[in-house]
């Protein structure tokens, strides 16, 4: 029996590059990143099974009840969530996972899935994130306001995580990464069974 | 000011190839090795300050009544130690040091400095490390086979350790430690405070 993959949960305040950096991870390196379900409606240009699986609210419900997703939550009447089966089945296949969700989904799947290993991205300054949120042109100074807000209320959770990588430069922060999945896999109580049956 | 340097602890049973494995990693990466402190004469070619610090007997006494050993222990009537000023100074300076060290040595610095990080070096198999062993040319059929099972005793104590690299290929093993050391630079638990602090 091989060893299995492992789940990466990748959070941070909007504005630190997780998407970033998770785009660049799944191009360097073998993992599977999770498409999440939800009842919202695609918006242009969103293509089914790249940024969601866009389903039915009935169906949504249907899967709530036959504990088919890690996390859910619903938000301003739409429901999103992370399918269970289909991560499991990677995980057993021995792929590692990346979930790229919002903190409190993080959390969701800590106490469901503590095996998982939660990094949190951060941005390297808080005049650096101002600059990238602004840098979008899409905020007023009032909703501006609010995200810094925001994000700096999140950067506190960053506590619950078990490793923090600062998103500087992206190939610095994709580089962490991959040395975190290196050196989990290295971990004693991950593989001590494994490693101490061959001898 | 600024984050300090990392104790990596380096054990694994003779013949796992921790010597080599050490060498490669201090040669590739700026990592400070710790030479131990010794009672017993030079050997033919051992240099001091390289292979060991030379020292009298009596200086050796006295530095123990001083604390100046992270851990030591007398062996066939030779000390041994590692000394601790100096790597306390590295490690305040911000550098990361290597010890290289037996496993009842490393045990004690686990108690003494439980921030350490504490690697074993495994062997891929019994039959390749009997092959290494053999290959040194230097065992009787007699001494193979109780330094077989003091290996074997010795591999039961990996799961003290927080990490555990084997060593097929010592590149790979090297790559590995260095992914070990970038991670643990990002474990929250670590950085929280100075990560924290600066939003």
């Amino acid at each position: 029996m091989g060893s299995k993959g492992q789940l990466l949960v990748i959070s941070g305040p909007s504005g630190a590059g997780k998407g970033t950096v998770c785009k660049a991870l799944i191009e360097k390196s073998p993992i599977w990143i999770s498409t999440s379900c939800t009842t919202r409606k695609p918006r242009e240009g969103e293509v089914e099974g790249v940024n969601y699986f866009f389903i039915e609210r009935d169906e949504f419900l249907n899967r709530i009840d036959k504990e088919d997703f890690l996390e859910y939550a619903e938000v301003y009447g739409n429901f999103y969530g992370t399918p269970k089966s289909e991560v499991l089945k990677m995980l057993e296949e021995g792929k590692d996972v990346i979930l790229e969700i919002d903190i409190q989904g993080a959390l969701k799947i800590k106490s469901s899935y503590p095996k998982g290993i939660f990094i949190f991205i951060m941005p390297p300054s808080m005049e650096e994130l101002r600059n990238r949120i602004t840098n979008r042109g899409s905020e007023t100074p009032e909703s501006l306001k609010t995200r810094m807000e925001c994000a700096y209320d999140e950067i506190s959770f960053a506590s619950k995580y078990d490793y923090a990588v600062v998103n500087d430069k992206v190939e610095d922060a994709v580089k962490k990464i991959e040395s975190i999945i290196v050196a989990e896999k290295c971990r004693v109580f991950k593989i001590k069974d494994e490693l101490l049956g061959r001898f």
